[in-house]
């Protein structure tokens, strides 16, 4: 078998076509425009590619997109102060701080302070109860990008083996709970898991989220599994030329593309689904924030 | 093989003796007399029966015990603005209201009024969120009693594989953050789980929380498995005589202690241990309220 190679950026693409169609309805039926600001601490160069990417995608959908760049010995104060003043702002519906924030910061603190109702990255306490309880609310971004997928190929998961390697807060933990929501039997592995090969190869789909380039071997991956690979570590590439890198996923992709049914390429599998998701998570707030159900094409 | 049974009650009692030493010390080394407030709504025998247990246990621990009773028409307004009295009580550090309300009442209301510094029972979404992210806090009851007698029985749980059949917000999910916070792999399986018998056939620790009697079959239980039965079901019981009943487990307890290494009876073995775990986690918000580090053996 030779997998479908899953295309994350068409997905992506379209999902913001839906979005921005989503923002012509708020405005138009409702007076609401969808603000979201982003807040980033100091010059690190790859937080301000994504923040700069994040701001330009906002924008593109037709929302409100705010920018506060403060600077790298910022007093942690006056950023929890900045959080106060963007909870209150009845034009923002989305906060997001851009993560890491320099080491005189708490991030948990930063996190606390945000508005529940306006944490779209699905950082607080409150709303990660809520994905549990089946609360509507917005949903970690990258793994609500990796269901979009998933359901875009499956149809239903319903009955489906899903394991999933990684327990992280932003990634492995709130995928189970959305692939438990959508019917699937959820396994989690991770470090300490013994025979994980084993364990994967019970799997209908499989979500590597390690952190680790190509730990997952192809021959784990069941024939007719589907492949979602969170995982994104840049390498060398000295074929390249001399000094290169590339970017690579956790899973073989080429071994396991010849057991798989459909796999996520990396790059351009889950990656650009996260800010994709991000818009979606602000226009679930924003109607949430009013009063008004949310579209159930954004969510989980 | 024959199973040790797990002895739920025995180790509840000792339980308590642990949590009224750490009554002592709170009392004698910061002035603090835990306190728990029951709230009951209406004359349900079955809730009654639950809440004045509840009580005498409290009492018995040395903590103090608040007990309310609401006529079964009381105002929703007005349980609530009992609630938000408790929530400023200096006196109170945990409050539970008896579940099932009556129909006229939104339990989720309640919940969500329930300040989550003193929600025991673990039903705010904060605290439910808490438990996933690993930020100190109470911890569901029942699921908190399954993991006590877990490591008593097995000691380090690290690497083991967990299935748990059932998902409710009460047991089956919150179960699962705390089995893959002690390091095991963690499947969660339902009522859409395909070909369960091979699923629960994999596990080195089994979980039942689905409200079947005796569903999950001796042959499912792996030779050196400990099985963990949270059920509790009445059935007829024609045998002690007309109309008698008898209450049994979701586990087919004889023919699973042929291959267990271990098994909780049912009763005497999870029950016991669900109110114990209430006093505990009042131990742990009376602690946490008064800035004071949680005992750590009264905790996840
Ligand atoms: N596409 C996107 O937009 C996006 C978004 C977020 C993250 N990512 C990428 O996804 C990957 C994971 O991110 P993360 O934030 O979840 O990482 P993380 O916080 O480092 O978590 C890694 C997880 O992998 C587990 N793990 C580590 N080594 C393992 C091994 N040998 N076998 C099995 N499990 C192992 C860890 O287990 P323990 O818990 O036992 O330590 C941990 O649970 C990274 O490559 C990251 O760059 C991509
Ligand atoms: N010892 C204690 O103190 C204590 C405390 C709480 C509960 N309990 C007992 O524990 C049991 C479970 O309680 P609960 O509140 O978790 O029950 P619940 O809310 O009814 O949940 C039952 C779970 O079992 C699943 N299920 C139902 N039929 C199944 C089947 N044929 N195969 C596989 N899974 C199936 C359901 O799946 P779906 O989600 O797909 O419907 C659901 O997730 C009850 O007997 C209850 O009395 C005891």
């Amino acid at each position: 078998m030779t997998a479908k190679i899953i295309d994350g950026k068409a997905f992506a693409e379209a999902l913001r076509i839906r979005i921005a169609n989503h923002v012509d309805r708020l405005k138009s039926q409702h007076g609401i425009t969808p603000g979201l600001a982003v807040v980033i601490v100091g010059t690190d160069p790859a937080s301000q590619v994504y923040v700069s990417s994040k701001a330009k995608q906002t924008a593109e959908v037709g929302m409100n997109s705010f920018k506060h760049e403060l600077p790298a010995d910022v007093l942690e104060a006056e950023l929890l102060s900045l959080i106060a003043a963007l909870n209150a702002d009845p034009a923002v519906h989305g906060i997001l701080v851009q993560m890491p924030v320099p080491k005189h910061i708490d991030p948990n603190k930063v996190i606390e302070t945000i508005d529940p109702a306006k944490d779209v990255d699905c950082f607080t306490p409150a709303n990660v109860g809520k994905v549990q309880i089946g609360l509507p609310g917005p949903v970690s971004c990258t793994p609500l990008g990796c269901l979009m997928l998933l359901r875009d190929e499956l149809g239903s998961l319903e009955g489906k083996n899903a394991v999933i390697i990684g327990r992280s807060n932003l990634v492995g933990k709130p995928m189970m709970q959305l692939l438990l929501r959508d019917n699937c039997t959820v396994t989690v592995a991770h470090s300490r898991t013994q025979n994980l090969p084993e364990v994967v190869r019970a799997a209908d789909i499989v979500i590597a989220a390690v952190g680790r380039p190509q730990m997952i071997k192809g021959d784990w991956i069941k024939p007719g599994a589907v492949v979602i690979d969170v995982g994104i570590n840049r390498v060398d590439a000295p074929e390249r030329g001399e000094g290169k890198t590339r970017l690579v996923g956790d899973v073989d992709f080429a071994a396991a593309a010849e057991n798989a049914a459909a796999i996520t390429p990396v790059p351009g599998g889950v990656g650009p689904m996260t800010i994709a998701c991000l818009l979606a998570n602000t226009i679930t707030t924003a109607s949430l924030i009013n009063g008004l159900v949310p579209p159930s094409d954004l969510t989980a």
